[in-house]
Formats: structure tokens, C-alpha cells, sequence
């Protein structure tokens, strides 16, 4: 049953930012699903008041159900009130529950009140693959820092882009548009100048249905974007840039376009990236979707901001052209081997005539 | 029954070169198996006259079998005289054949000897499997030329050494160790003397069991392999190295060496690729394993001479680095990503941490 729930909460992804994804399924005594919801946008019912009201539709009692939820049921009033009264109000018998909530606000205290009214509780089934679905969510929650996954699109030999700056397309549709549905669920997107530059890209989500646009972070110390870019022409989508100096002859302009401009230096005259991402985590950005140039990606793995990998590559070759990510090494150039940068395989799939292989820094995921 | 002739074949493999890799298992009229073999040392009994000495050795008799192969038997006089004969003789029933043996010598007279002689004749079953165990031997009968197979190991990001030239290790033993099981099946191993300047490898077959150790072909140009280099080092191995000019006063040491010079020019007065390959299925190579540099690689890329990418991934990043191919388009750089030199993925497999990549050129096998 907690995969029908971990299921829901799969359809939450890329609607509940910055609340967690979350899926419930009500079972009844005899074993049959009477009720399953997930969470809805920010500000809507959470999953367990869906699957109530779904129960209720159907004209189902939820007397002495079981409760599968992939995450604590929440202790605190939004606009629906604390799932965890609901769930014991309806007279729910037991909760089953794959995490508990690092939030604050419930952190136990939701079980606690469900024992409290006399609901059986468990928790841990599931519990590898709801980490999974809102391992930004935790992050943000437990180290105050968004889940940073850094996308790349390279030939077989590492290559993403030519010499002369082309690179569409490396792959194809398919793992293009598996792309998009990574950026969907992000709670933002960033690039950075370099790449506006370069490709003037919207870097919206498309190819996929959505319902929101995550916001696009801009790293920009010197406030270098066009205002004509065509980031600016997604309606409706926040665009926050991030410079390292106050300028307001060009911030005018950017702000003119709807950008929200913040000044964030550091020590050598460039945003400082560490700061940047708990500016973000503030934001409420659980995952931070990165699509970005060499040299903002080097950036981004030499000073430890990279959570893991998330790379399509094409069963090609170029034989020159732009890496992945440069200058990673903060130490001059590497001397050895033994000085690479190491990652862990999590997975390698084909999609379309690509491969998508997810790779993760070691220890990063061990909040 | 085929199954378990594919598996002997398997056995066969560091074994047989310049003959193909083949297995035979007999089935008794009751459906046991009676007798297996495959093809021993080149000069020795081929897979039906091994499974017929299985069988007799034990006591069993073959009159009415069924010989499942999974190549054509022969129909020339070798050591132990045609393997057709030999199955006929015996009063096989049946042979079950997974291919037609494209050798001018058999090329379809073993079944027509076999049917003459009153032996049921099938074709086809396991022949897919049977062509990859024997890609280069079907490619060297077909196409007078050797089944190129290049390997390299690779970060995540396509570098295959630093700038400085260093490579020890990008990968792990078990990949290394793979590489080297694919080094035995090779019918010649091949590098260029950049590798042997700036590595001095051995470039034998180690860490694997094996009886032969594959001949080493060395492309040197200018004829600059010092007559010290390691290569030279392993006991009984060949040498072949091919050049682009007479030069008796380098040759002398190298021969001197146990080498065999060879000269081979083309227009440009580097070593002519293609003659080279041919000369190479003179010399009786099946499968050629190519571990060279990336200028190397690159030429043999830009010249059409390569049939598959072995490619050993590791979870690393370098930034920088050497690259798996260099220079690979032959009209100067690349100005679009649609003229990248395109593969096809055939299998990606985890080896240890790392990741095996088997990437074939498209067109290359319909031979």
C-alpha cells in the first residue's frame, strides 16, 4: 500500500514546492483502498485531507481505516488545519508513515498527537523512496540549504558544446524532454551569465505539463544580462539575479523587466555561492535545478555546493569543445588521478537513443 | 541445447585466435547431453571433435545425436581432418548450426557434406549471439579486415588522462581487469608510439588467466619507439610495428628487439590506417584492440578504421584533461553538433564502481 501512496505522491512533484510531495491511501479493515490523495498546490489541502475528501466523495467509511502517508502527518494550521487531527477525528485507526517531518512545526509532534488520540503509528515503510521525492524538502529543512542537482547534456566524450559555443541539440527529444520534467520539479532553476550570454535561453519548463514555473536564479556579479534576454519573456515566472556589486544604472533596467536583483559578494569580487544557497533555502527552494556553463559549474563543484549529477550523454562524439565543468580543482591543476573529483553511480537509464546517469558527491545526502 | 553450446564457445575465446570461438554439445535421442567441446588452441581439435571425445571418453554413444554448433562445421583437411566427416561418421542424426561458416573453405560445403551423408541440417538458432562471440573472425572471412575494437577509460566528463599526462588509475581494478579479459579475446592489441613515449606500457595480458598473449601492433611513423621500452619486455609476445619510411638505422635496434618493421606509407607520409588494417587480417587478426592516445584514436575515427568504442566510465571529474579522440572531423573544426561522429549504445554495464560502455559505429556490422 505504501507504494500505491508513494505513487500519489509522485503526481505532487512538480505541484507542491515548496511543500513536500506527499501521497496517502486510506485502506479499510477488509483490506480494500477507500481513499488516496496527494499534496495540492502551496496553500491547498495537504495529502491526507485529499484522500479524506476522496473517501467522502465516494461516500466511503474511513472508521478503523489504516492511513499509508509518506511523510508525518503535519501538526500545525494552515488553511485546512493539522492533518493529524483530521486523520484522528475521522477515526482512523492507524497511521502508517514512511518519514518523519524534519519541519520544526511537526518534527514528531504529529505522531505524538496521533498516539495521543489513540491512533496506532509506524513509521519507516517506504522510507529510501519518500527521501527521494523530497530529498530537497529535508535538505532545506535539516541543513537549511536547497538539494542542489547540477544537469549537463555531453557527448560520450564529456563534450557540451562545440568550440564555436553550439550545442543544440547533443541529445535527443526524449531525454530533452526528461530534462524538463527535472526542471519542473525544482523549486528553482539556475544559470548564469555566461550561458545567457552564450545561448540566450528561457530556461522555462516546457515539453512537460506543469502548473507553476519555478523561478529562475541568475548569477550575474556584474549585472552583465541584456534586459532584452529572453529569460524575461516566460510570464508570470520570477527571475531573481544575484549579483556581487551595487549597480543601479543596470540593476534599473533588470528590475524594469520584473527581476528582483540581491548583492551577495564575496571576498574576490564575485557572488559568494555558499551564501547564495541558503539566500535560496530562505527563498523556500527545496531542489536547485542547475543548468549552467563550464565555468559557473566549476565554480559550483569547487566550492561544495553540488549535491549530485544529473547527466544525459549522447552516443556521440566531438572530439573537442567545452567540458562539463572547469577548474574544479582549487588547488591550481590537478597533479593525479587520485585528485579527481568523486562521484557515486545512483542509476543509468536509457532514454530515447541517450543515457541518463544520475552520480552523487558521497556523504551529501547523509542529513 | 544452444545455450550451453554458446557457453562452451565462450570458453573458447582467449583459446582459438585466428580460428573463431566455437562450442558443440551433443544430445542423446533421450535429450541428455552426452558430450561437450569447443575449439581448442589454433592447430588443435575444433568444438565437434572435442564434444565426440567427451562423449566417448565417458562411454556414451553419439549414433543418433543431435550436434548442436554454433558455427558451420568445417569441410577442409585440418589436423584432425573436416568436422563434417567426423559428425557423419558418427552417425550424428542432426546438426544444429547457428551459422553459416562465411570461411571460402566451408561457406556452406560442411552442410551440404553433411546432408550428402544423410545428416539432418538446421540453421539460425543462436545466431546472434554466435556472430558477436565471432564479430572479428565473420569481419576478417567477410570483409578482409580485423573487428576494430578501441577501448578507453574515461571520467564522467570524457578526460582520459590530465594535462600532465597522468592515468594512473582513472578506473577501478575491476575494470581494469575487464579491459584486460578483452585484451585476451583480441587477435592483436594495438598502439601508437605517443602511448609508448608517454606511458611505456606493456600492454600484455595480465590480471586474467590466459595460453596467448596477443600480438602487439605498434604505428610509429618516424620508426621513435625506444628499443628499451617496456613493450618489449614481455616473453614470447610479437611486435609488429608498422612505419611511414625506411630508416634500417632505427629498425636495426628494434628488430634486434624481436620486432618486425613494416613499412606502410601513406600520401601524407604517416602510416597508411587503412593498409594497415587490411595487412592486419593478413596477419590473421580477428579482433583488433586498439589502446591508443587521442591523436591515434582520432585518426582512426577520422579514417573510418574504428567498428566500436569499448569505454570504461568512472564516477570522477578531471575539468581538464586529455580527451578519448582528438580531431576526428576531417574538414577542420566542427561547426555543428549534427556533424558529431554518431554511435549507437549496445550495453552499458556497472564494473565495479565504474561504469562499461559498449558503443558500436552504425552500419559497421552488416557484414
Amino acid at each position: 500500500m505504501m507504494q500505491l501512496a508513494l505513487e500519489a505522491a509522485r503526481h505532487a512533484l512538480r505541484l507542491s514546492p515548496p511543500n513536500p510531495a506527499v501521497g496517502c491511501v486510506l485502506v479499510a479493515p477488509d483490506g480494500s483502498v477507500i481513499g488516496v490523495g496527494h499534496t495540492q498546490r502551496a496553500g491547498g489541502p495537504h495529502a491526507e485531507i485529499m484522500a479524506l475528501r476522496d473517501a467522502q466523495a465516494h461516500g466511503r467509511s474511513v472508521e478503523g481505516a489504516t492511513a499509508y502517508v509518506t511523510l508525518e502527518p503535519c501538526a500545525h494550521h494552515g488553511r485546512t488545519g493539522p492533518c493529524c487531527d483530521a486523520l484522528a477525528q475521522a477515526r482512523i485507526a492507524k497511521v502508517v508513515a514512511s518519514l518523519t517531518d524534519p519541519n520544526p512545526l511537526v518534527a514528531g509532534q504529529g505522531f505524538a498527537r496521533l498516539r495521543a488520540a489513540g491512533v496506532d503509528v509506524e513509521v519507516g515503510p517506504g522510507a529510501d523512496e519518500a527521501r527521494e521525492l523530497n530529498i530537497g524538502f529535508l535538505s532545506r529543512m535539516v541543513r537549511g540549504l536547497p538539494w542542489v542537482r547540477m544537469k549537463a547534456a555531453a557527448t560520450l566524450d564529456g563534450r557540451t558544446a562545440l568550440d564555436n559555443g553550439a550545442s543544440q541539440w547533443i541529445t535527443g527529444a526524449a531525454a530533452r524532454a526528461d530534462g524538463h520534467a527535472w526542471r519542473a520539479r525544482a523549486g528553482a532553476i539556475l544559470t548564469g551569465v555566461g550561458t545567457v550570454m552564450e545561448d540566450d535561453p528561457r530556461l522555462d519548463v516546457r515539453e512537460v505539463e506543469t502548473t507553476r514555473q519555478p523561478p529562475l536564479v541568475l548569477v550575474d556579479s556584474r549585472l552583465q544580462t541584456p534586459p532584452d534576454a529572453r529569460l524575461f519573456d516566460v510570464p508570470g515566472r520570477e527571475v531573481w539575479i544575484y549579483a556581487a556589486q551595487e549597480d543601479a544604472g543596470r540593476a534599473g533596467p533588470l528590475e524594469d523587466r520584473g527581476a528582483q536583483v540581491k548583492v551577495l559578494p564575496n571576498a574576490d569580487g564575485k557572488v559568494d555561492l555558499a551564501e547564495l544557497m541558503r539566500d535560496l533555502a530562505r527563498r523556500e527552494v527545496n531542489e536547485l535545478h542547475v543548468e549552467a556553463g563550464q565555468k559557473l559549474n566549476g565554480s559550483l563543484l569547487r566550492e561544495g555546493q553540488v549535491d549530485e549529477l544529473l547527466l544525459y550523454v549522447a552516443p556521440t562524439l566531438f572530439g573537442e569543445g567545452m567540458g562539463i565543468a572547469s577548474g574544479i580543482h582549487g588547488r591550481g591543476p590537478m597533479q593525479s588521478p587520485s585528485d579527481a573529483l568523486a562521484l557515486q553511480f545512483r542509476s543509468v537509464d536509457p532514454i530515447g537513443h541517450d543515457l541518463r546517469i544520475l552520480a552523487r558527491l558521497p556523504g551529501r545526502d547523509g542529513f
